[in-house]
């Protein structure tokens, strides 16, 4: 706690202090940034801690959560912004632990598509749940108005990234 | 713009989706991280395509702009929460580029420090004037009270996150 506390104060001070007096947006990012990440670690931990569980493999059976008939690995390296490797290393360990299971659909012998088993089912839906009620706890302190007014503004915050991204022309 | 937007809708929908009617702060959770991540991968993109830089190298070079002194690279490696092994490989590569030295304070010669140079010091202030304004950008069409609101805002988001931690508990 500490010590992710520590470096995303850090990372508030330090590019702010590089300009002096920063822009608001600067120090809107910034500070989304930092919150962000410090979740983010905290999710990581508990997920590790309570269920022996990486955040990668959360995500991944997340995907497949929604798509009872399961994904292809390209599919899924697309949709969890992992390397078509790493899908493949990560699908392996679930595939072991008994939560994924591989299948060559009669349709086109030449695809594989991972889906959940029922264990990793059961499996996922507990983690959700308790991720669920992790980010509750979280914002334990923050008033419920708060919440669901930060969702809608930071919702103008995505439509106006989304309108003004380089996109391919630096490509 | 196209795959990053797909990518980052799909997130919010599919954990979303998981248990029917999701929480208010689940959905402002995901709508965070979905924020971050389109921000943030327009920022890579700009670094990239503008200056052949990569967001490690940013960070690294902003924490180093802040200690005019140097830091030692185990104190870097923590700062920017890039491993050890990393953290040289960076420092090599900016090194060779002429951005950074390596020092070997008298006081000590056991500890090698990594300072910017004076050119790595204008690269820099390059960089962080230009992230400054690409931020402006992407937040054009978000009123200014609107982003000091969500400064304040998410600040208690932050400060619950961090009254809620787990932290060493679980380690």
């Amino acid at each position: 706690m500490a010590e992710a506390d520590v470096i995303n104060v850090d990372l508030e001070i330090i590019v702010h202090g590089v300009q002096g007096r920063s822009k608001p947006e600067l120090r809107l990012w910034l500070r989304m940034l930092s919150t962000t990440k410090l979740i983010s670690q905290e999710i990581r931990r508990r997920l590790r801690a309570e269920f022996g569980a990486t955040l990668p493999q959360f995500d991944l059976m997340a995907q497949l959560y929604r798509e009872k008939d399961g994904l292809r690995l390209g599919e899924l390296s697309k949709r969890t912004m992992v390397t078509n490797g790493n899908v493949t290393g990560l699908v392996e360990r679930l595939e072991a632990d008994g939560y994924i299971q591989r299948l060559t659909p009669d349709a086109d012998r030449r695809v594989t598509v991972a889906k959940l088993t029922d264990n990793g089912t059961i499996f996922f839906a507990t983690m959700a749940a308790a991720h669920e009620r992790w980010l509750q706890e979280m914002m334990a302190d923050v008033d419920s108005r708060m919440i669901s007014g930060l969702w809608s503004e930071i919702g103008a915050v995505k439509v106006s990234a989304s309108n003004h991204l380089s996109g391919a022309a630096f490509e």
